[in-house]
């Protein structure tokens, strides 16, 4: 420690502890890191100040916090459920994978992918609830200037129809609702799912408690989740949720977007009906996704950080592409 | 729900869902509760805004937050210490507790604190560690102009010789190193105890791992920890350091205050010695604690805040002496 550099860390008050903690963190030699630090401690310390947070309101605050962590596991993470409510997730999100305006919006990952789906094949089924109403998903996925792409790994996961996601029954023998597809030399991907219902957000937590002090409803409209994976390309995560959803402007978690609310129509067509091995009436959903190149990606984040941090009154660098303060 | 004072919540961006996550906020009837999420989510968007925040790294966040939950038990809170080592508890204390000029100054609660310590008459002994040396504590307890105050419950409570709280022995029988005293008619209390050593907090979970990323060391300097209540008057929680430690002025948790710096003297008077039952020779320390009733505290908490309101550009109005903004 260089503590030549430390000052006295003695007397510290409302007014000075702020710029006296940023002190001892800056012998921090990971440039990211100090500056995620020295905005959060100023942020958490601006809180306090504004608020005027009394000790009770800190505890209760910390016991939230520590009960958030406690109920987490390896199947369910209340952290990202908290996030969620708050917007960050989403806001987290829309900066990571800035979208040019020609291809598919993201929007939250949510608490409930996993690393187990089992790969299938084109035209396979997802779900094993015989209770879901039998849906065709028929998708493509291109790039911005129309040209399909082949080889992605795309992740599809969706709730039963009692609105519960596999890893949420304690009885639960293996994966269902989800599946990992690849996109055919034409971009296509088609797989059999049930239709998707809207479904509370777990609610028997703290963030179910939270939710209820705050006269919010737990509900997001029904959806279905989808992870776009392929190399050269910004990962999108994203979903479609079906129009005239009673919760389609209320999602707890904010993740709805006009541009990702699909129609569901009907197989019709016997031929198609055929094609697809489903029966002639099955509910069918079409999406053609639009994926960004790293690159194109890349540079849109780093024109909008550089913009970000300009408007704080900072130089910029990028270290490893993240932006730190330019200080020399 | 009042949904018509709710906005249609779809197509967020990162301009607009800081805004819309108030306004779905605003729904809370608790004036207070809805101020601090107000305050809370602007700063948590914020903060994702000017740093950039990209997904692993919000990810790798909730994770860390995730295991600060799990690591904390009935005698062990890792949040506590996540908010000492950020400042945030000293602040919050200098907050909630403000001093007059001629009071005793406040500091870090820390987590080691209990409600189980055994009430002890005066000039009995806190600690059972045949190891520490030996230490004669003599105090008084008045009000700010200087009259006794008896019958104020002092909680009082160190680590061992080899630095270590009661609770962090996984074998303890029960409480040692913590006693909880009287002030008699004079406003005195004295007991005897070990001398104080420097420790460091525990660094075996997250916040350990986060200190030695930030390049900083987990030691405190040598200190006993005191609490004083008595109705009327604002709980006091102070600690005493003793002069010349290594760490006095890197404190890894922010607590040392130049009022709180004492010297360590020596029990030389033969009267003396006999009176309290020790040897000559003995470690002496001896403090006059002073403290602030209840209103005098309560105006300037209530003085404080209008300021820092006002500053904010908001009126203010108190809801159980609590500010909240004055919307009306």
């Amino acid at each position: 420690m260089d503590t030549v550099s430390v000052p006295s860390l003695k007397d510290l008050t409302i007014d000075n502890i702020t710029e006296n903690v940023h002190a001892i963190n800056s012998q921090c030699s990971d440039q990211r890191l100090k500056f995620l630090l020295e905005r959060t401690v100023s942020h958490l310390h601006d809180l306090a100040r504004e608020t005027r947070l009394t000790t009770d309101e800190w505890m209760a605050t910390l016991l939230f916090l520590t009960r958030v962590g406690q109920i987490s596991s390896d199947v369910r993470q209340e952290f990202i459920l908290l996030s969620d409510v708050l917007g960050l997730s989403l806001l987290v999100d829309s900066i990571d994978h800035p979208k040019p305006e020609n291809s598919t919006e993201g929007t939250v990952l949510g608490p409930f992918h996993t690393h187990e789906a089992e790969h299938s094949h084109n035209g396979g089924s997802i779900s094993q609830d015989a209770d879901g109403e039998p849906l065709l998903v028929v998708c493509t996925v291109k790039d911005v200037d129309g040209n399909p792409i082949s080889g992605v790994k795309v992740d599809v996961w969706e709730t039963d129809s009692k609105g519960f996601y596999d890893v949420q029954h304690a009885d639960r023998n293996g994966p269902d609702g989800r599946a990992v597809l690849t996109s055919d030399s034409a971009g296509n991907f088609w797989f059999k799912a049930i239709l998707p219902v809207p479904y509370p957000i777990p609610h028997d937590g703290p963030v179910g408690g939270l939710l209820k002090k705050l006269n919010r409803h737990p509900y997001r409209p029904s959806h279905m989740h989808f992870m776009f994976d392929k190399s050269g390309y910004d990962p999108l995560i994203t979903a479609l949720y079906l129009k005239n959803d009673p919760y389609e402007s209320t999602d707890a978690v904010f993740g709805v977007k006009q541009s990702l609310i699909v129609e569901v129509g009907k197989v019709d067509d016997k031929d198609q009906a055929e094609k697809y091995g489903v029966k002639t009436g099955t509910s069918l959903i079409t999406y053609d996704f639009v994926l960004v190149t790293d690159e194109a990606a890349r540079k849109l984040r780093r024109s909008k950080a550089e913009e970000a941090m300009n408007s704080q009154g900072r130089k910029v660098r990028f270290i490893d592409d993240l932006p730190v303060p330019d200080v020399d």
